[in-house]
């Protein structure tokens, strides 16, 4: 199909016509309502089942009487939460609307027309858009394995390179990355780039040599490690994430930064789900479950999958994934199609509470034997 | 001072060495436990003492059980709320993390280092930060009796102009334009720009030849309206604004914009909150009996006022305005200076409930008596 022509693009940055146009989606109820559904399960964004633990839904209580009131634009409470609980000062953070924003943050900081950023294939797809966005130039490496290769990562770093985006572990695979072979790849590196290490799902994992890369910061100045709420904390519907990076990046960082990105219920319940050590616990403790079942499940049906570290894992179907998507989804069961991360024949499966896992295996199988 | 060098400016883009470095305030928490006060008013940041109405309240309340889930990344409900209010097609609308997000997903996708944006003396300082962080250049036009001089605008305009912004009415100085004034100008502007009409403070305008400019976007394909949720409608804390404009237009913002850019709940309450009119009106009578009671201290008092039709009112006190805000802080009473807008004599005040207003005036007269 040709493109058709926005008349706008020609009074635009040159690099937005290479953004694709932005198609909404549906919310669950409008999908229900045209597939004439109800109770569908939704498994399809790596959501905690169990949403926020008490700590949060105190914080977010107590602060319902002030929703007139701005945000505190310096996020004075939850850096000084954040900075007690990774042992680093306040000025190593930044706080974002998410992760995601944290990510864009570094890309406006860092990069521009004329240079480069490096990463993975199957990494995580807001790499690519912070860097088309402003108008950079993307170097992918193959994976290895379906997981990050730090050779081939290497191959793609010049001159040019001024931002790395790693994901550990990364998302859509569940693949990681060892402590050793990330530490001196990020030894190896030149001044010239930073170099970011996105663990959104870091809390999920318990490989003895999975490093926390936050204690890393003061070893390697232009290390940028980005952490969400929106996982293990229950809290995607509230928008938090934050980097810990070397306080004269956080600088740079939080120039860019709009004063008052993070809203005011995320920061108090961010402030309060850091210390909610037992509601991490027990969320582990239900995707470790649920993970079981599944690859169970699968291991019975004779399903190819991807070993996870997340809280999700990625079947391969060996053929294309999206009529068997269109069958689940008919069954009232989302999964997330990965067509738009070059993998057109899987499909991601969240973990979901015991009953939603179940609902899915049933589906699928129903589907398969169709 | 000669600035401190960060080492990292050397491989961010040049222009991040422009922006201001982020000096984190302070919570009006720790600022009261510093200064040794309690119960201090804040009348800062044009914010309303009301909070939100009781649809948006309900509308928040029915959905805490759904905080672990992310929000709809389409915004479909807010926005066929939003399209149904204004009697627009959803795909004009472009919702932002507060309209400053919108903002600044304008200046992402038509400026960049060699174009610029033409913007009024005194008018809100996003403007030349949003400018500043994608490399643009900015010309600021001077002011006639603290508002935009159209001409003087016009006067800067040229081939490369690509955004020119406009608050209607203006923060910090609550003047305002005219209908017919401001349709001359934008149908006098080159194809080559948009212009952007901030209408964050609308809602309080009773001038019967103020413009709702959202009727003429069929007229100017080039122009973007843009409203917020932080003022009459009380949520300021959840971060809700969003834009109308030619749906070409909205398509190339919302290539720009973080799916998730507007979280749940704000989304959700700001659905609800632009069908209570009930509580818009009892916001705007709050804030013209405030008006008159903050003005006529002024007259007796015999201070200069500009005169606003916003939520706020900024005086001017012909000496420093430092050492009285200072004066003002340690009676507990919080304003906002205006020196980083050229306004060193200036303080704005907020509208606030009857006794806050009155406890601001009594503070007045207690330090200019001193």
């Amino acid at each position: 199909m040709i493109q058709a022509e926005n008349p706008f693009l020609s009074i635009a940055t040159p690099w937005i016509a290479g953004l694709t146009p932005y198609v909404p989606g549906k919310p669950i109820s409008e999908l229900e309502r045209e597939l004439g559904i109800r109770d569908s399960v939704k498994l399809a964004s790596n959501e905690n089942p169990l949403g926020p633990g008490p700590k949060a839904r105190a914080a977010i209580a107590a602060l319902l009487g002030e929703i007139g009131r701005y945000p505190d634009g310096a996020g004075f409470e939850l850096r000084r939460a954040l900075a007690d609980h990774h042992g680093v000062s306040p000025t190593a953070i930044t706080l974002g609307n998410g992760s995601n924003d944290v990510l864009d943050l570094i890309a406006r900081t860092f990069l521009q027309p004329g240079v480069e950023s490096v990463f993975s294939e199957y990494a995580f797809a807001v790499y690519p858009i912070s860097t088309q966005a402003v108008g950079a130039t993307a170097r992918v490496a193959p994976a290895r394995d379906y997981g990050h290769d730090l050779d081939a990562m290497s191959a793609l770093i010049n001159d040019q390179t001024r931002v790395v985006w790693i994901a550990n572990p990364n998302n859509p695979t569940g693949t990681w990355l060892a402590a050793s072979a990330l530490r001196s790849f990020i030894g190896s590196l030149p001044k010239t780039c930073v170099v970011v290490v996105d663990e959104a799902y870091t809390d999920y994992v318990s490989e003895p040599d999975f490093p926390d890369t936050t204690n890393w910061i003061e070893t390697f100045p232009n290390l940028i490690v980005t952490r969400t709420f929106a996982k293990a904390y229950g809290l995607a519907a509230l928008r938090v994430g934050y980097g810990i990076s070397d306080p004269r990046v956080a600088d740079l960082l939080n120039r860019v930064r709009q004063p008052f990105n993070v809203n005011a219920l995320a920061q108090a319940a961010a402030a309060a789900a850091i210390g909610d050590r037992e509601h991490v616990r027990a969320s582990v403790e239900l995707n470790r479950a649920g993970m079981r079942q599944l690859t169970d499940a699968f291991a019975r049906l004779g399903i190819d999958y991807i070993p996870s570290v997340g809280n999700f894992v990625t079947i391969d179907l060996k053929r294309p994934a999206g009529p068997i998507n269109d069958a689940l989804l008919r069954r009232g069961v989302i999964v997330r199609p990965l067509a738009n991360y070059g993998l057109p024949n899987h499909l991601r499966i969240s973990t979901g509470l015991e009953q939603e896992n179940a609902r899915f295996i049933a589906a699928l199988e129903d589907v398969l034997a169709a």
